[in-house]
């Protein structure tokens, strides 16, 4: 039988997985596929650290140059994560022609075309199914079974520790920081949570989605992004009241033009549409095609084993894929007209804090209405010094409600606007 | 550039719509995966009749075996359904080298390990997306990104008429008969709904979910199945009333030691498992893995649009397959130890009309002792003659939960039994 030598670099929680998971199915994926996988080398930060896995005959090295240089090694699974040095070890690798399995999602995120390019050259596969959503797999749902389908917006809970803070603040009525602190302690959050709650993780994964949906070059920097930390228990549970749930949603569309938006920013959800009901820290992506309807993966989106598990699934392909001297292709990427967030369209919910008497809602639906704002629903809660008016807009354009929420700033009976919340239709 | 000329079986629904999605994405598709698609044969009943297609320069034959036969016809897409003469023709299409993509699950989930081997003798693809679950893309997720996943078992919304039929019950408390009057009304039930409401369709895709989930022969035959048509509106408000949804489920397990059950019935889902937020005609599939949890996908089950869809992701794998001169494989089934309904294990509700009077609970309750079926809920509804007991079981063995049921009917102070209904754990 013939035997597949991979190569990893970097053992941490999911290269440890992987490897247990290699050895603990070793004997039922050569019955199915025909190949014996070995794990015959691991390249680690510190040698003598201890693991929870058993690394066995595998070599173990602090040299991952000499894993992605060894002619012995026919494979290469990449964990590090970061951008250097993983992004020179795997396009070593891949000019070597070994192909490379990746779960490193800032990488892709910034160099992801450039690397599909030395695949490509190189006639070897380049996988990543693990570098978004952990275990769910969606990006060979896009880059496969989708590959025909006229894909149109793709909708993504693809945070778990946002998605569970915001489930807590829904479900408790719990504030954000006391939300964030359940979060950290139950190990969903980092210390500095920063590149979860303020978009930058789902950002990332949400250009790599934008990437293989619509063929197009899009990376981090182009995503628009918003986070969740200036939403109050007060906010999510008005839009409760209203029929909604708040969510932390990577949007990637792109108009009948082919202009390509890309952003990630806190969203009012139906209570009836699917997304509504992924709680706690799982994750979920929505794809929208104009034949295939609504489409929606749901799973573990992290987590050393669901991700491992994403992983294995792109070994193996990979190792069928050589064993028959073929590869997949990533094919050619377009650089898209970029949508900016002003350009962009949706329903939105805005509160103000107004003064209580005779014409104030013909003041501030004047403003509206200059800026072509249409209003769906108006409601007044509280009285006197106490009253809020709430809108919901029918569907405008984002740069005149920005320009709506300038103008309403300058009223004099308008004493504070609340967090514009965008509305996804059902 | 390399033209894949592709000859379809059967122009209906799903071949109308795939034509023209062929035509529409033909330049979107040539420009990704560098091969261009040609539907140049289409294969008909009736070469009179009008078809809201435009056919172009495809040549119109009532002989689906000329193009089978054609050597100018590099793929063949069958959409006849039914087992002969598809399964002639698709044998003999991977006998002359050709792809075959299908979606005919009744052919499938009876021949198709006979199919597998032929394609694999062959050397190419066989491949069939559409025929579980329409646009949604569980096959290709069970055959590739989950090879290396030991799944633990399988549970799916796989019929969209019976989810549409318990929902109408559910959300508007209709009965059974005005749900599905009008589900015929709105085109989602058959005249003879027969094959949907009694679980024969289900049971077909669940065989060969199992078959590619286990790598196991598996066939429709060997597939327990209940419909809904004896689910009453009475029950289902019960189960709502003890915090759950009742919906018809597709359940394909493997025990730790290898054996294999399928079976399709209605089931008690909690309000908060991800399947019980699949409502209407929508169907939804949950893999539980030893190492990715619990993953699920969920979209459109049927209907000409997202059918086609999935046909054509099938088509463009193929196509690049034979452009690249390789070929999926499906590898060995075998032939698993199958688990009879009796040696299934679940939780369970059953209801009671019995006579209110003093010792009814100890005798009954005794019963279940006796069976070692232990009582997880019980509670007792009405009073006098209209006196109810419900019970709850913790997980117990179906044939000891039957052999319950039997000595219960013997019991004097029971007058009826409700319908059994299994329960799925959160």
């Amino acid at each position: 039988m013939k035997v597949i030598r991979i190569g990893v670099l970097g053992c941490g929680n999911v290269g440890a997985e992987l490897v247990s998971l290699v050895n603990a199915q070793q004997a039922a994926i050569a019955a199915r596929i025909g190949v014996r996988l070995e794990v015959t080398s691991v390249a680690v930060r510190d040698a003598k650290k201890r693991r929870g896995v058993e690394l066995g005959a595998s070599a173990i090295t602090t040299d991952a140059s000499s894993i992605v240089n060894d002619p012995a090694i026919d494979l290469i699974v990449e964990l590090i994560g970061g951008i250097e040095p993983a992004r020179e070890l795997i396009t070593a690798a891949l000019r070597n022609g070994k192909p490379v399995v990746t779960g490193n999602k800032e990488l892709l995120a910034s160099f992801g075309t450039e690397l599909f390019a030395v695949a490509d050259a190189a006639g070897v596969d380049l996988l990543f199914e693990a570098a978004v959503a952990g275990g769910i797999p969606i990006v060979r749902a896009l880059r496969e079974s989708l590959r025909g389908e006229p894909i149109t917006r793709v909708l993504g809970i693809i945070n778990g520790t946002t998605n569970f803070i915001l489930t807590r603040m829904t479900e408790d009525g719990a504030d954000y920081s006391a939300a964030l602190a359940e979060a950290q302690a139950l190990g969903y959050a980092e210390r500095d949570p920063t590149a979860d709650v303020e978009g930058y993780d789902a950002g990332a994964k949400a250009a790599i989605i934008a990437t293989i949906a619509f063929g197009a070059q899009i990376v981090a920097a182009d995503v628009y992004h918003e986070g969740i930390s200036a939403i109050s228990a007060a906010e999510i549970a008005m839009a409760q009241r209203l029929g909604y749930v708040v969510k932390l949603l990577g949007i990637a569309e792109v108009t009948p033009g082919g202009a390509v938006g890309v952003r990630v920013h806190p969203a009012m959800v139906p209570f009836n549409h699917p997304l509504a009901s992924v709680r706690d820290s799982y994750n979920a992506v929505l794809v929208e095609g104009a034949a295939v309807g609504s489409l929606m993966f749901y799973g573990r989106g992290a987590g050393g084993r669901p991700t491992a598990s994403a992983v294995l699934g792109d070994v193996i392909d990979a190792a069928v894929n050589l064993s028959r001297g073929t590869h997949g292709s990533l094919g050619d990427f377009a650089r898209p007209t970029k949508l900016s967030i002003g350009e962009t369209s949706s329903e939105y919910l805005l509160s103000l804090d107004v003064a209580d008497r005779p014409g104030v809602l013909h003041a501030v639906t004047g403003v509206f209405a200059r800026h072509n704002v249409s209003i769906r629903i108006a409601e007044q809660e509280g009285l006197g010094p106490d009253a809020r008016l709430v809108f919901i807009t029918h569907v405008a354009l984002e740069s005149e409600v920005q320009a709506t929420v300038r103008d309403l700033r300058e009223l004099d009976v308008v004493r504070s606007i609340g967090g514009l919340l965008r509305v996804i239709g059902e």
